[in-house]
């Protein structure tokens, strides 16, 4: 890593942009310059890398010119419009919105996951030049990155034959105009004052809303059909039967998840599936319920990993398992997920 | 309903107890006195029933005589003790704990569900002098309640085959003092004041706890066995494969639930699930997502209706459907159904 690297984040001043500048500092992401891009209205705002303030640029034609790797933490229009341009550029492109991810010649990437595809791409890029569209490379819905790494080591060990996922989303997912919304009105609400959503199609304050995305018309919504889909992509298993309900809570950040697991094989005791999943990385299983012990959003917040919790052998069904599983959604779920992309990146390229 | 009765109301200081008071003076249960009981701390207090206040009694011996209806709202261990005396006493006594519901020769009843055993011990009471024991008429837990309305006429058309159930549960399932501890502590965590949870194992405010009730021995608790057990005896299903996970939130009340149903037969078109459930009495059916039209808490706190909404083939298994069901759950929960079987007794008896 003597390279020092130009790296570009699009989207700098958002909840996800935030964690990526505050997560290269701490992990020491070797960046001679930072370029920081946000949209107009933040122009000329700086923003602090480490303690150092930047001010942010916003997009226009060359800007990617001499940048080795972007994120992209931006809306759906954005990367759809300056991820191809970044890539055409020569940079390395990790973009986290849903522009691009399920597109089949589009890796989607956890590489706790399926980093063989990463190692895959960066070997041809030592044979030959790479597309540009081989330069983009996607993480996923932050529901969706969790839920993968929970699943991956029972996928691997015993098979997966069904998944029924149900989501406890917090509100920093929807962004940090999301989360002043919820302190905001829930002051309100306790005084009794009357609040008008925004953020939301209904007032969050002490409310679940069984709502994240719109609507498709088949009834679910695009955060429950992004988590059917991009798991079967990330899992490598096209024909995953897989449904799921995703939720909104009151809650600032990190994503609860229970998850119905019907395995292909059996297994003898819990245990077994307890070291499984305790032996992946990425996963720290908290399991001691009789000492209050199991995942939570509140100590999960700034963590790194995916707290597994609540193992029980579901007796309704042969081989089944049932989970509870809780990760910071703008960190593993987001910014950290793309920066581990990058770092294999910078491991083996520069 | 010429009669007026003398009605008991033990634990009438508490949550149920209080909406218990207010359905009552609502529905306008032909009473003739009220006598409510709470325990020794409350001694003296006065609970208003309607605009009148009445002195709360303490439970002793003989306190049930003369009185022919008796609602039990109080904790486990008060009814374990108290409604085999309010029944030697000679009271038809509704009990809302679990301290009699499963025993197999004791009635837990749903009136939309399984009125019919009811009906047949009304029956039986004219033609013979009933034991105590079948004096005693219970309701089963809050969250077990919406679940079983539900689920019915899904039961009764196309036969149940499994469900997957994950809960949503408001902080008034857990009493009075559950829902102050939730308004003060979320005032002091805005504040960034440190709490002590009280009523719940962690702090409740901005948090979603993965444990209602204590833990058995296989992972699941109290609450989770609840819900598996008793929807079984209600439905008269004894074999009927179904899990449950258990989740308290962030909310003041009404529970919501995520079910995930596999049925025996399999329907052509969705809307027949939804016409059937929306003829089923005690639902109602809130399905017009793109509008927004779902159940949520808010809205549905202080009706007596079960809400059905999202509605979705699940096609991850042969004849699924996703559903998310909310209900107040101190008055459908807990409250209103006992009156509901009270009502019962009063129509036919007194």
């Amino acid at each position: 890593m003597s390279t020092r690297l130009r790296v570009a984040v699009v989207g700098a001043t958002g909840a996800v942009g935030q964690q990526l500048l505050s997560i290269l500092k701490e992990r020491d992401f070797p960046i001679s310059e930072l370029v920081p891009f946000a949209s107009s209205v933040s122009r000329g705002k700086a923003v602090l890398f480490g303690d150092k303030p930047i001010p942010c640029r916003v997009l226009e034609e060359g800007c990617f010119s001499g940048v080795h790797i972007a994120f992209f933490d931006a809306s759906d229009a954005v990367s759809r419009e300056w991820v191809p341009k970044a890539a055409k550029d020569g940079a390395w492109v990790i973009d986290n919105s849903a522009s691009f991810r399920m597109e089949e010649d589009i890796a989607l990437l956890v590489p706790e996951v399926n980093g063989e595809i990463l190692e895959e791409r960066i070997l041809n890029s030592r044979a030959r030049a790479l597309t540009e569209r081989e330069r983009i490379l996607t993480g996923p819905n932050c529901s969706t990155v969790q839920m993968v790494v929970a699943l991956r080591p029972l996928r691997d060990r015993w098979g997966l034959k069904r998944v029924v996922a149900c989501t406890y989303q917090s509100v920093s997912g929807a962004g940090s105009a999301a989360m002043r919304e919820l302190a905001e009105q829930t002051s309100a609400a306790l005084a009794h004052r009357p609040v008008q959503a925004k953020a939301f199609v209904h007032p969050i304050p002490f409310n679940c809303i069984p709502q994240i995305g719109g609507f498709k018309s088949d009834g679910y919504t695009s955060e429950e059909r992004k988590i059917i889909q991009e798991s079967r992509k990330l899992l490598d298993l096209p024909a995953l039967r897989i449904t799921a309900t995703a939720v909104r809570v009151p809650t600032f950040n990190c994503h609860a998840e229970s998850l119905n697991i019907e395995l292909e094989r059996g297994f003898a005791e819990l245990e077994e599936v307890r070291r499984a999943l305790g032996e992946q990385p990425g996963i720290v299983v908290l399991d001691d319920p009789a000492q209050g012990v199991y995942p939570m959003g509140r100590p999960s917040s700034g963590k790194d990993s995916v707290f597994v919790g609540r193992l029980r052998r579901d007796e309704s069904v042969e081989n089944g398992v049932n989970l509870w599983v809780v990760s910071d959604n703008l960190r593993k779920g987001a910014a950290l997920n793309a920066i581990q992309i990058g770092e294999t990146l910078v491991r083996s390229l520069f």
